[in-house]
């Protein structure tokens, strides 16, 4: 027996749609590759998504088709994603931190029919351009004035002239809610970037999710600027969500320094930011050598790895930001948990507080999650019991693009995370399952050993690798980056551990090197560390 | 092209799980029939509703197969809400204030296979058990020690009995998120009433956006009581969202009047509850007399009916407690809009501040909006023009039950209300479109004359309705209900509405009555007054 309610699709389109018509003189703000600060409002924004869509359309880009971009947080991007995916087509963000030959990896893999691009990358994709196969039409988002004098990208358009040739008489098409809308590869630390196909359905079934007081907690009255990229799994969802509750929305371009960030956080009444560590160390590195103070902000959402300690009590502490963790991937659009307290922790002593907001969270609701061990078993949520994290729900990934076969387990995707989850769903990530040592039968998880050291205030950065032992098969090995001028030893560095952790847990060696290798998405790269280290102990021994 | 991540249904078993798994120690504290306060957690409440299925499942119920209840706000309902729609079959709340013939018609219509019942509505089920033609099987939700010793109801069968009978093992089906999940009828002022098919895929997205933080904005770590009642539009959902966030949960059973309600706002620490206004006149009344403060209570939801701005400044002014407004419909799930403020809004003067307040609100997301006038053209977003209200939406009704024809216009629900929408999209409802008065042409809304009438002191309760008038056609008639003991002449109150309103809209006299005939969900019967009164300003002339 059939409900009798409305058939509606669930479209990226009525996004916009709701915002121009319920939210329309709500601001966008954008720090432009110009390197001025562009002000328009949800209108403006949905009239010219409206005409870039009509001008696409003229490219030949068709229902399903894909159009790529390499682009910074900013309104022509942003139009990109509703002009694009509202119109039926991909929209297919690459990360332009990757390698030129990843770039035309992904690009040909994804059959991309257009390729828009700020000005930052016209270096960058000149020198792919002519490799790329699929590509039929290259658009600089630029205006004419900022056209290149001449360029090696033949028949290079301009975004500005596309959209001027447009008027905004256009009726977002109707369409089945599970067409897909966008594309992101994983950062494939190893092995070929593997490309997820979201749908509109998943896309706005995560939007709801994500912005619920218990994850994101976006309203309309909320200033959002997104430090995480557009180029990184849609920057968390926040250009929907921000739709979705008319909330203005600062986006930074390529200005993700301290100081730039800080500058746009304090003009124009940053309520809520969000981004990885790195990012974040930049920003409290320049207010707190400018002792500066946050005038609006109230909380930052800290999620790609796991935010430091040390991080989380200095924003909270010295500056009154709530930093709420969260953790997610690629494959899940990207959010699962948000460590959000519950009531029932309000009023724990501080250090008790903290030690549940360094967790990665608890699920929103769409998410299951569960911890299975080495023999695909589920363990028990008891704070203790460690194992790979395994998730489902309509925004996890089914299958990857062109795939050969499902990255599921029994109906699971397995996130390649080790995690611990606690009787109040609570789920700590110990470790990536790669990355775990194997010490005489037992786990270590490399990340509480790494935020330890990161504590220290000689420590930069800080990576733990299994190094392989003649007796104990691995034993962790802790690598570290000085900060400049700072001077510590060895020794020194494993005494920090006394009483902080298990002892057999203590790393049995730590080498000093002047950098950690970085991925495109700034994750350390392990696997580089453990290529040059792994013997480490073998030869010492 | 297809989207590739998993296809999940969107189902209310769903959001039992999700309680259950990760907030199991969460509370549900309820107010019994038999007197006394009983308290459980989610996880009891998992597996007693997984009982209760398989339960029903052998009194024959399937999936589709519709059980009615006649429940207060409890547990024993609570669990019914899940275990009936969880297992795939619909659950039909019938409103007990509804006349018995009703609750015959209503039964009869929905084909209920199974009827539970408070022992409070243990007379009005033996007065009508015998006309119902479809029902196999009465379930007294109580356990063994208060079922009566004889009853008139063959087989009469003990919830708790029932449940005994049962373990817990039991998964949850797996279906068609546009599968029927449960039942509600229109109060149906004029005709016989309708029901509106809710799915379980309707219900998920009406719970996913009336929790965002611009809608209930409810979290894990609110205290959640609903005053409206479970059988009146799933009590706006709320037993769902608890649920989605993990809120504490707490039910009023049959103890609606001011002492009952506030006694367990007070001990259960409610930071949030939900109900009409003849409600809050109650518990306000109570408050004000014995001269108590609320010491958790920090919002209150309002819909049903308008709120006076009377009572939402002395809420806010003289107690603390926001007041959100709210407008929904039976069809709408009910939730249509949510008077949250803008960020714009933000250090408004008080009086503007209330006065945008005392409109329904803006819409959620998914709720798509507009007015039309007599021809059906859309009216313009500016605050001033009136015409009907018109909704569309993914909870929004598309079909009535055995309903011979769609009452939809062009994909839009006709709303029967008349509004004006500002160019912030909040929307006021200055009518129902059979109540306005049509006075030489022009619209003049009544519930802005009932609001002044009803800020007079020596008012209880006002009407306004249409009157015939030989020159005008309609003309607004006051009727108004004098508070005991009060005195106020005609002259005076229409002198009251001197500078408050323009002048060709006050009404032409005044009738002063005992009582305003209520409907089943309290609201006024208007259509009652106009029989009596509409030859009223002839019979004077």
């Amino acid at each position: 027996m059939l409900g009798q309610m409305m058939q509606q699709p669930l479209l990226i389109s009525s996004l916009i749609q709701h915002a121009e018509r319920h939210h329309g003189d709500q601001l966008v703000v954008s720090r432009r590759v110009e390197g001025d600060i562009h002000r328009y409002t949800y209108r403006d924004l949905a009239k010219r998504s409206r005409q870039m869509a009509k001008a696409l359309a003229k490219l030949g880009v068709q229902h399903g088709s894909r159009v790529g971009t390499i682009a910074w947080n900013g309104y022509r991007h942003l139009e990109l994603y509703y002009a694009v995916s509202g119109s039926g087509a991909v929209l297919h963000t690459l990360n332009p931190r990757l390698h030129p030959d990843q770039v035309v990896w992904i690009a040909d893999h994804a059959e991309d029919h257009v390729l828009c691009f700020d000005k930052t990358f016209l270096p960058l994709v000149e020198a792919v351009a002519t490799r790329l196969a699929t590509v039929k039409h290259f658009v600089l988002m630029a205006d004419r004035s900022h056209m290149p004098a001449d360029s090696q990208i033949p028949g290079l358009l301009c975004y500005e002239d596309l959209m001027d040739s447009e008027d905004d008489a256009f009726e977002w098409p109707r369409f089945d809610e599970n067409e897909a809308s966008s594309l992101c590869y994983t950062s494939g630390t190893t092995g070929n970037p593997k490309g997820v196909l979201y749908s509109h359905r998943s896309t706005v079934l995560h939007t709801y999710a994500s912005a619920l007081p218990d994850a994101l907690n976006i309203s309309g009255r909320d200033v959002v600027l997104p430090v995480v990229p557009m180029f990184h799994v849609n920057a968390w969802g926040l250009p929907y969500s921000a739709c979705m509750v008319g909330a203005k929305l600062v986006l930074p371009g390529p200005g993700l320094d301290g100081a730039s960030l800080y500058e746009l956080f304090e003009s124009e009444g940053v309520t809520l930011s969000a981004g990885v560590p790195t990012v974040w160390q930049g920003l409290l590195g320049h207010v707190q050598a400018h002792k500066l103070r946050f005038a609006t902000m109230k909380r930052t959402i800290i999620g790609g790895s796991a935010c430091p300690p040390s991080m989380m009590s200095t924003f909270e502490d010295d500056y009154g930001v709530q930093v709420i963790h969260a953790w997610g991937m690629t494959e899940l659009s990207p959010i699962g948990t948000v460590g959000i307290l519950k009531g029932k922790h309000e009023g724990l002593p501080t250090a008790e507080r903290r030690a549940i907001q360094a967790k990665q969270g608890r699920g929103l609701f769409g998410i299951d999650m569960k911890i299975v061990g080495e023999d695909g078993r589920e363990l028990p949520w008891d704070g203790k019991s460690s194992g790979e994290l395994m998730v489902r729900g309509p925004w996890v990934v089914q299958q990857y693009l062109k795939g050969d076969k499902s990255p599921l387990v029994n109906g699971w995707f397995p996130t390649g995370d080790v995690a611990i989850i606690d009787a109040d769903g609570f789920m700590q990530i110990t470790d990536r399952s790669k990355d775990v040592i194997k010490s005489g039968g037992e786990w270590i998880g490399s990340i509480d050993l790494e935020n330890i050291a990161m504590a220290h205030p000689a420590v930069a950065m800080a990576a733990c690798i299994a190094a392989k032992h003649p007796k104990w098969d691995e034993r962790p090995l802790l690598v570290v980056v000085k900060k400049p001028g700072a001077e510590v030893t060895a020794a020194e560095l494993l005494a920090f551990y006394e009483g902080k952790i298990a002892k057999w847990w203590t790393p049995d060696d730590v080498v000093f090197v002047d950098a950690i290798p970085l991925g495109a998405t700034g994750k350390m790269l392990k696997n580089r560390l453990r290529e040059l280290f792994e013997n480490h102990l073998l030869n010492k021994a």
